[in-house]
């Protein structure tokens, strides 16, 4: 029984991902596919490690090119309809590992065209402004700047329409539709846009990795369709788990709901009072019974976060598991771990993301046209 | 009985133009129609005395709009899906007009993703080399550089896109279907299409006049559906009857048969060789025949070819009409009379052509934000 949705515009039902596996074609990420990529990158990614990043499509061919010299490029995106959480950092956070320890090129690809299609309220204006902020959060990661470039849809399209044309000529009107699900009322800018969602991919002759998280991968399966039809390479991709809202693990973060969600933005009071009072907790009904019975860190969304993304350490993490499993840390002191790691990681995210110069970053269409030239 | 189709990409059977002016719901260029905009231009043009402009939608708002002194702007195009025929210099020539008698900035789209999108073996290269052609034609007819603007979808997307993209929201999969008839087999970017087709009609605030052939009204009319949505006039529409191919007035030009229109890129012998081969004739059976029952000029094409483009002059042309339907001139002589002038107009326009510095017509994006800002 399938109880779940899952698509680009919508989540409903706790994600089974074993099942997603299956019904999307996925490949998992096995222990000897974790190992191939440890090898190539001469060292472990603790996502990866922990199944953050669970699953992919070609991974193995990635790795081959870049095994035989002929590299590869990294690709990624966001849909700016609000701030930035800490869901949207755990793939932009590994495409910068894969950067650091691979020395590749990444492309950031800012959909403000999409969010203004699916929304009911944001105008352009609105959602390019969205964009600018959340390209500062990307590039406050540390990418390097004369190899990562950010597209923003409505700035860039020069560069890209051509390259969504030629997709876009490849998908008829009941693949689209068969993909996404979509009705006779829906927009046709929506119908259009998975061809710019395929066109960075083409930016480069040579193959493309995409961690994404794995509600985006519709889309890509229509482009791993359409590529090689154009002479391209089908992209590959790695997909991360959906991570949970504050409210548990069958909630999401919903710009709707600000205690949904930490935004990079948030102070810290604005942290401590959120995890406090809205984190999920896997803990007990009362003392008694938690110090008795241990809490469940599978359903606890405190812990759900340092694992996917705030304690790299697995020494640390482990030790916070079988305390709180044992009984023997308190959900107010497993929630105090939490608020502690990101308050600091936040403090200095935010430093970063005040500091960045976004002109470094911007997709440049003549410094790319001349790169391509060579 | 409606026993002919006629959209953008399509016309099968004779077109009956009073029924489409019912069936498009358009309004007729009547006497005191063609009467305001004489007084207006202070002059008459011969297109639309002989009523080869026939229809309009609210071209009494434009001349309104002109009066009160907030004037409008002129918006035309052309699908590069080959060289130009005469067919596709009408509209343009009128514009050419309009912008002599008005004053007015003339933008002109040439649709080359369009083309690629509805074809099955043109590629963007193609299209875009084609775009080029086409705008040294229209260029070619002695348009203001200053106040003239040439569009190339692809190359100009950065402008159109964010335009087109509000126009997008705004139209639903079932209401293109309905306009156009697209199938499950149309590819997405056809399906967006129409909202890049309107875009133009937003690059200035105030009322815009549209003169085109009467199969392009359908993406206007979602234009006209959608434009007051986003703050601005309805469109302004003049119609022209579609040119028929030299194979007679159910026939078409078709890019496939070289033989079925004159292109400006033809040189004299092959103009010579197409109008006594191939040009429909209106004359009798023999020349008895003719000098007593007189030649049908209303399916003469060399006739119609004078009529609708190459002699602007009445009185020239009522002596020509006259001549052939009593039968006094047989149809060499007439076909004579067109290939004179057809050959004496693609001289000069030739040399034109050449001589265009296409520089000085490309739409700079530069220069329009410049202009939209003061």
């Amino acid at each position: 029984m399938d109880d779940f949705v899952l698509t680009p515009w919508e989540s409903r039902g706790r994600i089974d991902y074993n099942r997603l596996v299956e019904r999307f074609g996925l490949r998992p990420m096995d222990g000897p596919m974790k190992g191939r990529l440890r090898e190539a990158a001469g060292q472990d990614h603790y996502m990866v490690r922990r199944g953050v990043f669970f699953a992919h499509r070609d991974l193995d061919m990635i790795l081959e090119s870049h095994r035989s010299g002929d590299g590869f490029f990294v690709y990624t995106g966001r849909g700016p309809s609000g701030q930035t959480h800490i869901g949207h950092l755990v793939p932009w956070v590994f495409a910068r590992w894969l950067q650091e320890r691979f020395g590749v090129r990444v492309y950031f690809q800012l959909t403000d065209d999409e969010k203004f299609y699916h929304s009911s309220t944001l105008t352009l204006e609105d959602t390019a402004r969205l964009a600018e902020e959340n390209a500062r959060d990307f590039a406050a990661l540390g990418f390097d700047p004369l190899k990562t470039h950010i597209i923003r849809d409505t700035v860039d399209m020069g560069a890209l329409y051509p390259l969504a044309a030629r997709v876009a000529k490849r998908i008829t009107l009941s693949t689209a539709r068969a993909a996404f699900g979509f009705g006779n009322d829906t927009n046709i800018g929506m119908v259009f846009y998975t061809a710019l969602q395929s066109a960075p991919c083409l930016l480069e002759e040579g193959p493309v990795l995409i961690p994404l998280g794995v509600d985006q991968d519709p889309h890509f399966r229509l482009t791993r369709d359409v590529a090689p039809l154009l002479g391209h390479p089908k992209p590959a991709l790695i997909h991360n788990i959906m991570a949970p809202g504050l409210g548990g693990p069958d909630s999401k973060m919903s710009a709707a709901d600000p205690n949904s969600a930490i935004y990079t933005t948030d102070e810290p009071a604005a942290i401590n009072r959120k995890i406090k009072r809205h984190a999920f907790s896997g803990g007990r009904a009362d003392i008694d019974e938690h110090r008795r019975l241990g809490g469940d860190t599978a359903v606890d969304v405190s812990y759900q976060y340092l694992r996917m993304f705030f304690e790299p350490d697995d020494a640390i993490l482990e030790g916070i598991r079988d305390g709180y499993e044992s009984g023997r840390m308190l959900t107010g002191e497993l929630k105090q771990e939490l608020i502690e790691r990101v308050t600091g990681f936040m403090e200095a995210h935010r430093a970063r993301r005040e500091d960045v110069d976004l002109g470094e970053f911007w997709f440049d269409h003549d410094e790319y046209k001349g790169r391509m030239r060579r």
